[in-house]
């Protein structure tokens, strides 16, 4: 479907034999979704031997888990938080079940109590920013937003944030105190940044200054669907050899890999940071939920255990995936209309449509019984200035709903595409 | 012993005898810890069917607790709450494992964030005070310390906190945006709030106007140690009978009840406070462990279940409370050394030496082996401008080691007060 290359006749052709394809869509009064970046229950079942596992025996070399104590975690989780991250052990802190709540916490330190004393404080800078690649993830600018930070934007690429743009921005302006990364299978775009990128964003802190920090949420850092996955070069590594070890800030959590409600989750950092978050933390919990943690230790103890876990989500995750960029390809592969990448892991599928057309298409998908996120969701403040990105997300549906979303998915596409081009 | 009555040989005689008694004391080497107000491990045991109570079956009512979402927590377990709390389960917020974490939530967000929009932030009224009766939890006051609150004091009392003096206290400063209560069996002294102490907090309100908060601690509220305990009267009746419902937030956990670092905390508070905790909530978490709380659901299901479970720690507790009243009783019961409540219930008991013995009691103590909390902790910044609180947590010892301890306790207070005299 050449759209630039067809005649007025042609477009009218096609929009109505589109239309017609959409009005049968309609009767067909579907009910599907792809919203939800959540795990199905098929992949929870996975780890319901969790509840259990300690057979009667809360003890964990000694402590017991069931009463208060302990800051950073129980250190046998926190080597499985090390695993996951690929750090060393003693950088890593073990939290409550939320990700989420660890960089809540952190974004709220760092601006408002300061990680290494009050006059480290973002605060105290007056205006604060954060570079946000887009598209990118909702929950991340919500928490800027709450924090009363200011959101500046640059574009991802195939190899992870526009490097170039990124280091303008940090340069020209000295109230840029942060960046959220997703480095590995990117929420939505679903890729993982280069060595090369890695390299640039551990050495961003030499152009920002001591108080910037990179917010690197490792959320998908083992969840591969292909059995060599590209390897993430390690920021931990990078950071200490720029000297910015301090800059780098990582987050993880077991929410898609055990359960997503009562997980455990991780974060990572060097030891200045990591003193500055346990004061603060001293002041808001006793400790977290170390049976919980217990169990994961548990869950995970044989050697291995985790890869072998995991390749059971990927097997579940593999044909909806496969479903959506087959349902892509087929439709756009030789077409304008339509750009995405194609993950080889994570919870998202990225599409962009022709500038102008996403809030168009997510809005006849639903017309269609086929919910989709809100465009708009992926960039700050709810605003795609393109209105051009969707994220897809196929992990709840069977592979069938997928199927049967996507047929309707692509139509709509070339609907809305077909009538924008006839209204030129 | 009559301190005053005594004369300089006697005085001189006891302090020969006590030294003596001090010094064996000394030489036994013993190891003993009043300090922990946590729950031993035979306690603990009580709630051992916990892990793997759910049986693999992971629904409640149609919810998978396994994956995201909820906010509030399941409807079941705050049911719980409001049964803990005696507060309609309307008003109820399950979280995660702390309560100390909703408490610093609800003070950071009506502090800085305003629990019914931003102009309602106590931040804008430029100092921002708490009303701390003393002595009392340290916990609450690193939170005020922790948010740039100021402390102001008033005495419990027998009956509660001195409400003359909170009343004057409220009416005359502007600046006192919240109270803190541990209502029941109060942390340290173990009184429970009179009903006249309630209903009048219930109107501070009226005094104080709109943003004023009571951050109503409830933490003892079904630990009680007799059969037929006082009842405290409820707040939030009382609140509502005064118009002064959105003044009081209430908090409380299980800590005490199942396990003390895996349990679930609550909250209860009007629809409006509700609704901007919920709203500040939506940014920091994407929703509490519903997999931990569907196994208190399910623990506590059986009607009365909760308060049998409660007289199985009463069991364990008692005579350890027994052991440290009856070492009180006889060593100072006919004196003037020595002021105590005889609580029916909580964690602990608050002992008041002579003024300006509290430090040298506790060092004393420690160096016969017996480790006491800091004496001073009881009190904003750490200072007993008195210098005579004492707080005595005897839960995680056996009986023979409350005994032993307790022992050496009454010889170190009876030897400074004697010391004290003799220096005069």
């Amino acid at each position: 479907m050449n759209l630039q290359a067809a005649s007025k006749d042609q477009l009218s052709a096609w929009e109505q034999e589109l239309s017609a394809a959409y009005r049968t869509a309609q009767g067909k009064k579907l009910n599907l979704d792809l919203t939800r970046g959540k795990p199905s229950a098929e992949q929870l079942s996975l780890a319901n031997a969790l509840d259990g596992i300690l057979n009667g025996d809360y003890s964990a070399n000694g402590v017991d888990v069931r009463n208060y104590g302990g800051l950073d975690g129980l250190p046998e989780v926190r080597k499985l938080g090390a695993e996951i991250m690929d750090v060393p052990v003693e950088n890593v802190l073990a939290g409550g079940n939320s990700s989420l709540t660890l960089m809540h916490q952190t974004v709220l330190v760092a601006a408002y109590f300061g990680l290494q004393g009050e006059a480290s404080a973002w605060h105290n800078k007056g205006t604060m920013k954060f570079l946000c690649p887009v598209p990118g993830y909702d929950r991340h600018f919500s928490v800027c937003e709450h924090m009363g930070i200011e959101m500046v934007t640059a574009p991802m690429t195939a190899t992870g944030p526009d490097m170039d743009q990124v280091e303008k921005m940090i340069a020209e302006d000295a109230n840029i105190v942060g960046m959220w990364c997703v480095p590995k299978y990117s929420n939505p775009t679903g890729v993982v940044y280069s060595d090369d990128t890695v390299q640039r964003i551990a050495k961003l802190a030499k152009i920002a200054g001591e108080g910037f920090r990179v917010f690197w949420d490792n959320a998908y850092a083992v969840h591969d669907l292909v059995d060599e996955p590209v390897a993430l070069a390690s920021i931990h590594e990078a950071s200490i050899a720029a000297g910015t070890e301090d800059s780098v800030i990582q987050f993880a959590s077991t929410s898609k890999i055990t359960f997503a409600g009562a997980g455990v989750a991780f974060m990572a950092a060097s030891e200045s940071n990591l003193k500055g978050i346990k004061h603060a933390l001293s002041f808001m919990t006793i400790g977290p939920d170390k049976v919980n943690q217990l169990r994961h230790v548990k869950f995970f103890s044989e050697n291995g255990a985790l890869q072998a876990h995991m390749k059971k989500h990927a097997a579940i995750i593999k044909p909806r995936f496969a479903s959506v960029l087959d349902h892509l390809q087929a439709a756009f592969g030789d077409s304008e209309l339509g750009k995405w990448e194609s993950p080889e892991g994570g919870y998202f599928i990225s599409f962009d449509t022709l500038p102008g057309l996403a809030k168009d298409v997510v809005r006849m998908a639903g017309e269609a019984g086929v919910k989709l996120t809100p465009a708009g969701a992926t960039f700050p403040y709810g605003k795609d200035p393109q209105d051009s990105n969707i994220r897809i997300a196929p992990t709840v549906p069977t592979v069938e709903q997928v199927d049967a979303a996507m047929e309707i998915f692509v139509l709509c596409v070339k609907l809305a595409s077909v009538r924008q081009a006839l209204a030129k």
